[in-house]
This record gives C-alpha cells, structure tokens and sequence, in this order.
C-alpha cells in the first residue's frame, strides 16, 4: 500500500486509510509516514549525486562543523577542517584529571580529580527529542546512560523560607499538588464552575482530581498514610516487628505558597528536560571524540584563522598557528576552497577580518552571547548519597551557585565523586566571571555547605569555566535580539559561505542545533552545488 | 557535643542546638542524628556479644533468608540454609537465553533470548529510600543502573479513547496540568476561593497557577510556544534556514477527562515509583548471586521441607532432595537446630506439617497471596526506540496486558532487546494464569500490537511468568486480610521459630520487605539468645 505514495498525495493516502480501516489504522500509517509528530531530524542525510572536484573548508571543529565534514566528505567532497584549539569539539568538552585549561586573564586550571572523574563544562544532558544527535551517538558508537534531570528526593532550597533549611522536592511537590487539588475541588463542588464545566465533565473532574491530588473522601489534602506515600513519611515502613508506618505531615498551603520553592516544580516537565534525557558514559565529550575520530584526518588543529575573503569562485583563507604546541605563533598561511562552512561563534566572528555581506556582518555583531559559570566540585566520598540518598538529579537553590548537580553514574560507589557546584546565569555569572577559578571554588564551597554542610571536610578540589572568558567562544550561546529581522539574512547563503553552528538554530545552546544547523548548511550547499 | 548525648536526651540536645546556632545549625544536628527522617534502616547491623555455640536453621534462600545468614554467621552462629530450588535467590529472579523454568501444570520453558538479554519475572526495581538493599548492593559490590519508571515520550492508551489511538504521555499530562490550573485560577480570579485564601497567599497562588499550569497573561491554558515546550511540538524546532517551530494543539479539556487517561499521571510521583530507581546491570538476579557467593557453602540446594517440629530445646527439620539434579526424590533427612528462621512463603508453609501454635497456624493459613503475570517479550530491533524515541519508561493501557515496559540498559544499541509486553494482577492475571505458556505470549502479542504495531514482524520469542503456578511461591506476595489482628503475632516468636519474608514487613512485594524483615528477626533472635 506505501508504495502508492509516488501515485497520490500523502493526504488522500491517509484518507484511503482511514476510511478503510479505522482511526486506529490511521493513526499506524501516520506514524509509519513520519506525520505524525514532524522531526526536523529524518534519519540519515542523503546528499545524492556527484558533486564532482568540490572543495569545502570549515572553519571550526565543534560538532556543526564535525558532522559536516563528515557527510560531505561522505558525498564525495574534499574537506578541510581549521580548528583553533588542539583538539575538537568546541563547546562539547570535559575536563578529567591531569587537564590544563586556561581562560582569559590568563588564569591556568590544572584539574586535579581523580582517574575516571570528569566534569562537563558546557552541555551536560541530551533530550529525548534530539534525535539527530542520538543517531549519530549510535551510528558512533557512543553509548549512552540516562542523566537524571529530577529527583524527587534532592533538596529545594531557599534563603528565605523554612529558616533555609533546605525541603526534599517530593514533600513541595505532593503538598503543592495537593494543596491546590483540594482547592479546585472545593470549588467544583461549590458549583463555582458550573458555566466552564459541563455536568458529565464535572463528576470526571472530581473523580481525577481526587485521584491527581492525593485527595481524601471529602476532597480534602490531610496527613494520611496515602499522602505520605507520596510525600514521605514520618517513620518509614519497616519490615518484622517494626512499628506501623507513621504518615508525615503537609507543610501548610501558605508555607508553600510563600516559599517560592514551586518556581522549580516544573523544570523537568519541559520537552528539554523530561524523562528521558542521556549523558554520554565517561563525559560529553566522548561525542566529540567519536566524531573526531572519523576525521581526524581533515583537521588542522591550532590554526587561529585571521581573515576570510570571499570572491566569486571560492574562499581563502589566512591563519596561523596558534603555537599551542611550539610556544610561538606561527607565519601566516592561506588556504582556499570553493564553498566555506563557517561555524565559528559570532563572538569570535566579529573579530577576524572579513568581506562578509554587510547585511551579515550587522548580524554577526548583533547576535548577544549568554554568559554562564559552571563549577566542577570532587569531594573525597559521596556524602550526598552515602548521608542524604541523593542519586542524581538537581537540588535547587536560590542562592548565586542556581543549583547542585548529582552525578549520574558510578551510583553508590565508594571513592571520589564529582557534583556540579554551581550553574548560574546573568548577575549571578557575571559576579563570578570577575573571580578567579580559586574564589569561584570558595564561594561555591560557602554557598554550597548551606545545604550540604559536609562540603568543607569532605572537598577535595575543584575546577570552573566563566564562559565569558574561554578563549575561543567568549560566552555560551548566542541570542538573538531580533531574530525575525536577522536570522534569515544570517542562515542564507553569503557568496561562498554559509553559517552554521547552535546560534544559527532554533534549540540555541544545545548540541542539537549545531548538528541539525549543519546538516541544514550543508544540504543546503550540496543542492546548490548540483544546480551548478 | 555530639558526645553529650549520654547525658541529655536527644530532644534537649536539639533545643540546646537550635538555640545556640539557629535554625540551619538546629537541621543540620537533626539530620546527623538520624531524626529528620527516621529510617528502618541505621546502616549495617550490630549483633554484640558472642552467642556461644548456637546453630541456627534457616529455611529458604531468598533475601530475608540469606540476609539472616550472612549476618548470623558473622556474628559467630553456626547456620543451616535449606533452600527448595537448584539456586538462590527466590523471588529476586532473573531469566536469561538457555534458562528453563516448569511450572504448575507442568508447563516448561526453554528461554530462547539472545546472550546478554534477560527478563525479571519478580521484582525489576529498587526505590531511592529503600536503604537496606541498596546499602547491600553498595556491600557486596552489585552494580546499579536507574530503572527509567516514567517516561513522558511513552504512551498512555484507553481503547475507547481517542479512537483507541496511543497518546504521548507528555501530551495528557501537561494538558490536564494546563486545563485544571486554568479552571483553578479562574476560581481565584473570580473569588470564589476568597474565603480559603488570604489576600497575601492569593497574589502569590496567582504566580504559582501561571508558573505551574503554563498560563498566558489572561491565565489561559492557549496553544502557544510556551505550552509546546512541556506538551511537544507539532513541528519541532529544527537548525539553519528549516522553518520556526510549530506549536501543537492542546487537546480540549472534556477529552481528556473523559479519556480516562489521567489515572496514570500520578505512578510515578510515588516513593515507591519516584525517580531516582535503580536496577542490577544485567538482572535483578544480580543482588541474589552477590548474596549466594557469600554464603553459598551454607546452603543445602533441592532441600524439599516436608515437616518442621518444635520442643523445648530445638527444631527439627525433615526434607528430602527433590530429585532436580538426579530425577529421583530423595529419602527424607533431618536435621536439628536450636533456633529456626522460616521465610518460606505462607501460601507453601500451610502446606507443611508443622507444630506451630494455632495461633500463628491460623494466620499463615489466612495470609492471601497475590496473582500477577508478566511476560518478556524479545523482538528483533528496538523499534520502541528507534521508531518512537521511548527509551525505557512505561506505557500504560487498560488492555489486560496493563503496561508494556522498555528496556532501561542498553538504550541505542542495534541487537535484539527484551521488554515487559505484560504484567498484570486480579482478573486479567487469573485469565493469563489459566493459558498456556504459549497462549500468553500470542495474547500479549495481539494486545501490544495495537499500541506497537512493530510487533507482529518483530517478535523473536517470549517468556512469561505467572505466579500463582510459581512451584515455590504460588503467589506473588502475602495480602493481610487484617494485619492489625493478625501480624504481630506472626512476627512473634513462636516456640524457637521467627518468620521473616516481605510478607512479614509493611513493604509487601518489595524486596526491601524481605531485608528488613530478616534483619529485624535476627536482631530479636539475638537478643533472645543472648539474654539466656
């Protein structure tokens, strides 16, 4: 029947379908045809045709840049690949005992954890729906291990509530729930609804709502053994001789309202950060090496790139070497191409030489960066899973550290471990860019012994990155002030170059959108390539 | 300070704590102390004092009963395991390629999964606050993974809902979360709830309802960007020129009330269910084959019990071998000990000659055991994944197969994969107790389909267990008809015997249960024993 396809339309097909078999077969042949829930992510690219003698440079490895090297050289391009630092993959990175990383300000790290500690400066989890980036960790060979995002047992913490003591997330949540449960219902029942509710919708509301919100006979949320099997109890069960369970009890409504500890509820309820979400095993960056070690070869590394022109057949080319290796800078060298991939960041961008569009080049400097600080902590023992059963997951805090991130991995094992000790944002980010990688350590120690007061006998040491200052991004990701105006100009064609990377998408910051960007930006260039 | 405690009570200590330091200081005592949230569990048990010599027997080799051994004979007993099957490890089970298994009604089969692939017919999970067997998985070096519980990209499904069509589980949650918040802020915008709420706490529900319920400014639950970052995306946002993303529409609120769908959202929000769980990488059987090699040389393996007597002094034992290695049943043996640990199941211990008191005769035969059936269905490729994107997680349908649950290990790779095509308990278990082996498999199979249509030309093969034809178990797990009557005195001493399983616990069919209840049995043994 699918092969009717070439004959009618998708939607005549689909009426055939359902007109014949049902909703139900309906609903199997949508999903059969990829209609369903329409991915920007189709499988495999297929850039088809011989482009004939083709060369395309790229400038920067990251993974926009990776996966297009990868593909055209795949279809049957020349490639080549200039890469600043002395490895690839750009913003996908992590850093492991025995790494040195030095930032602007010329403040040198040298991480000290220990064999099989890392810590993912920049991008930490994968969601469910980035299905471009999972398919390549599978055709890689990478594999993945979930990344827990929530943990109903990690702490919501705030300065101001609950004399800051910090509240595991199940007892705000059931009590959220259930206190706002109790009040809808009361509502309903007082028949203040009437009008948006009809009466057969009415008994089906109550019922679920009895049912969401942990509710009792009388539609009231009470201490009771069923609440507590959500929020916890006061004595837990217990097996033998053990005494009854003991139901704990709801903090009252205000308590929870006032607290502002609701604001974190819904984080892991968004499509970015619900169940599932993945981590490469060992570090986010065991993506990267997957990639780079298919083209391994198409990469000159330590080559800071000084100048792009464009001319009507091609693209050259000057940098030089970064002396990463040699200590000393290198002479200019050019290098040329027909069609240029350029995914350097438009903080960096702006800076090299160029005859880019003007149209462009406003864009280029338009185009914000975030800033953000994240913070690596080892501790000698797992003293969040060993005193508090934390496994993974997120505490957050309201404090300038954002939030404490739990390792997902190496659960209840028993030597060094490695949280994230702060991930902040705006005001909070900018105070600790200004610091050096030492005062970001004690001020995410000092904030962070707030909630877990084992911090300061169990620390071992630690490493950071203001992105403001890595070198060779100056900032996170970029935002767009006005992409409706700007973001097309940017994405199209420009003479020979076309842009990719996160900022050139629409999921910016995520590894997602450097690789969907450059699959775009290179099927792009192949069909105007094929159009000669 | 901490070293005061001898001299003042805990609660003065506290006082004297929260006084001097604050409230911070106050819960950081509290949580050293155990007191913020009282546990069954203390960490690893203390038997003090040296029994002499003093055998006790053990019988049954599931986790209550190897728990009591490990820790008995490290306190310096001598023990004796009888254990009814070739291996240990009783409901903690794992089947595996080249497994065979016969149950009642001598239904046998051959476990025909690839290498590496298994299916728990028992438990397949382990929740974050159960301390005991975790801190043992930690002991005895088993090593966890998390069991994905809630999935929000698997499916919901109501045959008569929705034209029977699976929903996405993000889709009915965030929705009915949107509908009834915005029916809740309409109530408090219309003040309706004035009474209940102070004008303070209302300001500040307002906010929470917006954050919570996804409102727009007119605190509407809309289709909009907002709202498809927690639902998902008609059109899902992609990279370079590819078009804005797409908002989807929320499905209007009386469908999904009267979808019924609802009734699953909240599983997941249990302790019992809440995230962080945990599996044994590569099987559930995992924690049993720790425990067995500590202990193995302890146990009597095809020890049939046929008759457990009492008097003054001892308990002696009758069993005989049941011919599982030889084919041939044995003569019945004896063996004496002064004290015995009982863990068989109640629904076979009733079937046992015994002198038990009446007492506790009568509670063992009152004790209901629960029926479930699961099913291990292999496939060739995990189209659950790589047509579906579900990694792990569980759909829920009201079909009798109850949930069909996907695999948590392995995610992404390219072989054969095992998922749970059913499990189910009351009529639709009895109904795939009553089928052949065989038959189960081709139910679960023409159920499953309907939501995975993958599964007719799939399939590789399948396993399936139901428990109440479990030769060793017949049931699932003990039901109290009226624990408050009858549980203590079946945890009682009865003459020189202490029973113990996840029956006697208030964990019932948690493996939890069975630890706790074993250690608690012991620590009175001890106690008793020590006393003289």
């Amino acid at each position: 029947m699918l092969r009717a396809l070439g004959q009618v339309s998708r939607r005549d097909l689909l009426t055939m379908i359902g007109a014949a078999a049902g909703s139900a077969a309906l609903y199997q042949a949508m999903t059969t045809l990829g209609h369903a829930q329409p991915s920007p992510y189709q499988g495999p690219i297929k850039l088809q045709g011989d482009p004939g003698t083709v060369k395309v440079l790229i400038l920067g490895a990251g993974l926009a840049g990776m996966v297009a090297a990868l593909e055209l050289r795949a279809a049957g391009y020349e490639v080549e690949l200039l890469e600043y630092r002395e490895k690839a993959g750009g913003r996908c990175w992590t850093l492991r005992g025995g790494d040195t990383y030095t930032e602007l300000g010329d403040f040198r790290q040298e991480i000290g954890y220990a064999k099989g500690n890392y810590f993912n400066p920049g991008p930490w989890r994968i969601p469910h729906h980035h299905h471009a980036i999972l398919d390549y960790c599978r055709r890689l060979g990478v594999k993945l291990e979930p990344f827990i995002q929530k943990n109903h047992n990690a702490f919501l913490h705030s300065t101001a509530a609950f004399g800051g003591k910090p509240q595991r997330f199940r007892e705000i949540a059931t009590d959220f729930r259930g206190h706002t449960t109790e009040l809808l219902a009361k509502a309903v029942n007082q028949g203040n609804l009437d009008e948006m509710v009809s009466e057969e919708d009415k008994e089906k509301l109550l019922e679920a709502l009895r049912t969401s919100g942990m509710l009792d006979q009388d539609f009231g949320y009470v201490k009771s053994q069923h609440t507590s099997e959500f929020r916890g109890f006061q004595t837990w069960p217990g097996g033998g001789a053990k005494p009854n369970p003991i139901p704990s009890d709801p903090i009252a409504p205000g308590d929870i309202l006032q607290s502002g500890l609701w604001r974190w509820l819904g984080v892991a309820e968004t499509v970015d950060h619900q169940e599932t979400m993945f981590q490469p095993v060992g570090g986010m960056d065991m993506i990267a090496q997957a990639f780079e070690r298919e083209i391994k070869d198409l990469i000159r590394y330590n080559a800071k790139v000084t100048s792009i022109k464009q001319d009507e057949t091609g693209v050259t080319v000057i940098y030089q070497d970064t002396g990463q290796d040699t200590g000393i800078e290198g002479e200019p060298l050019e290098t040329r191409a027909d069609w240029c991939i350029c995914t350097i960041p438009f903080s960096i961008l702006g800076q090299i030489e160029s005859n880019f569009s003007d149209g462009v080049k406003s864009v280029i400097d338009k185009v914000q960066y975030a800033g953000s600080v994240k913070i690596g902590l080892e501790f000698n023992r797992r003293f969040w899973e060993e005193d508090e059963q934390i496994y993974g997951g997120i505490s957050y805090t309201d404090l300038p550290i954002a939030l404490i991130g739990y390792p997902s991995s190496d659960y209840l094992s028993t030597g060094k471990g490695v949280l994230v000790g702060g991930y902040n944002w705006d005001t909070a980010a900018y105070h600790f860019t200004s610091m050096t990688p030492e005062e970001r350590i004690n001020k995410a120690l000092e904030y962070g012994a707030t909630i877990h007061p084992q911090y300061r006998k169990e620390f071992s040491n630690g490493a950071s990155v203001a992105w403001y200052r890595v070198p060779w991004a100056l900032g996170c990701y970029g935002v767009w002030d006005d992409r409706e105006a700007d973001y097309s100009r940017a994405t199209a064609l420009d003479g020979r170059t076309l842009m990719a990377g996160e900022h050139l998408s629409y999921l910016p910051g995520w590894q997602e959108g450097a690789i969907l960007s450059g699959l775009d930006a290179i099927s792009r260039l192949h069909a105007r390539v094929m159009s000669g």
